[in-house]
């Protein structure tokens, strides 16, 4: 019998629409990785009742109750106290929890009120889950033949929560094993994917192939059911292999890479520096590579080179290029990567010029007209891309088109798509 | 008796992570903008004896049902067909909806298969919702005291549809208004502001007030019903006259404000540019900024000085500096935000240096530890943060607050906090 777990999102935001409940998309991914089932998603504002009645409901149909949300201190805990009372439970002091809470509030150098400490007290006998990322701690336990798991409802600590807390906590749970392995692609549209692999989207069952359409990317999941970890990774080889048969360079990472993180990777293997020449992404690239932790070692810094005056001054772009060909252009493109380059001494320069929306530029240059630059010593490369949807989507979509020059250039693949 | 709301969405693609249910959001925003409570969402899968289940609970604790998805050929109507079902009324087949999904599909030079047709039944006596964003038809009917609405999944089409379509069918309900007011709040932390308001919380009643934390920042929401809109107005306006008289300058925006756009309009009203000299950030504050459309009206750009020699190559650091205080540092700060004006020739020079983590820097200086710069025509000055939380929650914090430096100085506040 695979186990049944329900979300339950505790928070009157969600019901007056603040926020989405994307707690509850997150859960539902991790839990079906584990191959634990999920059949029903609750949402209910901080009212005791209504969750008193949804966590009967929950249990009724489901051996897995998950709480997001409502554990704070600015609703008196009321996730904590509805279930320790609809499961019989009193609230014990964890003093670990306390201190836990007080070291994070030094460190943010804010004070400690007495409300905080309300947060210390849990159900007996449950498994503290400390909390790293906040104040508020969770925790599971077991009820009659069900399992009962609250966590934080913001997304930065329900996420950290569930996976090195609430994941030991289920362990026992998930013995038969699904492994799942996601391919990412870049430089192919999700229609074109389904085109060449609908047959055997169809066809196949263990694995099973899905594709996942992602801030201008594309990803396919490989997800096999097996006795162990081992038997299920042998069916995902396999299959793995031949989809990088079929789709060759455009598969650039698997699992948690992302192309920047690549690009990292590789930088560092290679013992080579990337500096970053930016108009319409604004900053983005070097947002994005530095988002991740090393970023230094291997990133210089950039030029966000809004307005042209910049692009010249500080860039080197001549102004006789920017006077005849306009700030959105190959030329320009190609200038500001070399500029970079010899401005922070890196020894690739990537550069990003387009026009993000909403309006088309004063030279007429349509929104999503994108020019982005490499360069290197002895050579550069400028691609020209025509990137769809609203800013925000053409700004991550250029913006990962300067990551792909960087990474094709760094495994000697051909620049253009 | 104020209506009262209950939301399903369909789609095993919900639970499984796929999507998060976005329309749940959107729908909760506009029915409370309608004075319609929302007191429950619920997401069940493509599942004809769970959805009953769920229309069944639904009716028994709410007079208006709303579900999301589930009409479309994939999979086979599902939600039509249960609810037609639950509600006792057959399918009949609607020529104009026929006619409609004809002409939509022709229109997209897409070829037209028979179960398309299948979506042109709709239950008996119904008010048909055209779709003019997609094919499957949605719509309205009257049950007993209830009414159930049917919209199809995807947001571009649930979200007109319920605008020109649902709304209409409930006119006659809408009379009540309820009118939310948020109060942004940056530099006082949530357990702070719940001290600060507890009492207030609790004891009001209408309007009620409710504080949220969101990415280091607080929001108060103050939320009054009555018969009229300008009847709820008016009972926002005192409590939140209240608010501000206790917060005062802490408060820095309102509803859909956020810091970098409040610096945008600021620094447009003001004739006035800004750049940025970005260290730990990295790039973020000029991406917030340029998020916004309208921002190159007042954003010349910034340099991203992730490393110590473009600190001093590009923005002029002196190395006397760097070598005697270190990278993160009040002098540094200082002069980076001196060096980026003069670069960029911008009004307000900002700067950010610090420790965004995961390990202390080379000189030892703590996970967290932010120094944030501003400098104008005659004069700067230098903030030190002490963040919290993984790496990507410093650097959002030390971007917001330098945000926050630049809209205190032009707005004549104090720049300490």
């Amino acid at each position: 019998m695979p186990h049944v777990a329900e979300l339950i999102a505790v928070g009157t935001e969600l019901l007056l629409g603040s926020i989405a409940n994307t707690d509850g998309q997150f859960l539902s991914q991790e839990l079906s990785a584990l191959g634990i089932a999920v059949y029903h998603h609750t949402v209910v504002g901080d009212n005791p009742g209504r969750l008193r009645e949804a966590v009967e409901l929950a249990r009724s149909r489901a051996d897995l109750i998950i709480t997001t949300g409502g554990l704070g201190p600015t609703c008196d805990d009321l996730t904590k106290t509805v279930l320790a009372e609809c499961f019989g439970k009193t609230l014990v002091y964890n003093e670990e929890a306390a201190q836990r809470m007080e070291a994070y509030l030094r460190r943010a150098g804010r004070a400690i009120t007495p409300n905080n400490y309300q947060q210390a007290y849990l159900p007996e006998g449950c498994v503290p889950f400390q909390n790293d990322w906040g104040t508020a701690p969770g925790c599971g336990f077991e009820a009659d033949e069900a399992r009962v798991v609250m966590l934080p409802g913001p997304p930065s600590e329900c996420q950290p929560m569930f996976r090195e807390r609430a994941v030991p906590f289920l362990r026992d749970w998930t013995n038969g094993a699904i492994v799942s392995r996601t391919l990412h692609i870049f430089g192919m549209g999700e229609s074109a994917v389904e085109d060449l692999l609908r047959d055997r989207m169809n066809s196949m069952v263990n694995p099973t192939l899905a594709p996942y359409a992602k801030e201008g990317e594309v990803e396919l999941r490989l997800t096999a059911r097996a006795e162990n970890e081992a038997g299920a990774r042998a069916l995902v080889a396999p299959a793995e292999e031949e989809l990088r048969g079929l789709l060759g360079e455009l598969i650039y990472g698997v699992d948690g890479d992302n192309l920047e993180g690549v690009c990292l990777r590789l930088l560092k293997e290679q013992g080579l520096t990337l500096a970053a020449a930016e108009s319409c992404t604004g900053g983005l690239m070097a947002k994005r590579i530095t988002d991740l932790s090393g970023a230094s070692a291997v990133f210089r810094g950039g030029v966000v080179s809004y307005w042209s005056e910049v692009k010249h001054s500080v860039l080197g772009v001549p102004q006789a290029l920017l006077d005849t060909y306009g700030a959105v252009s190959e030329p320009v493109a190609r200038a500001m990567a070399q500029g970079v380059r010899a401005l922070t001494g890196a020894d690739l320069g990537v550069s990003v010029t387009g026009v993000a929306g909403p309006d088309p530029d004063e030279r007429g240059n349509p929104v999503g007209l994108v020019y982005v630059g490499l360069a290197w010593d002895g050579g550069d490369f400028v691609r020209e891309v025509h990137a769809t949807g609203p800013r925000g989507r053409i700004r991550q979509s250029a913006a990962s088109h300067g990551f792909d020059l960087v990474r094709r250039r760094l495994t000697g693949l051909a620049l253009e798509v």
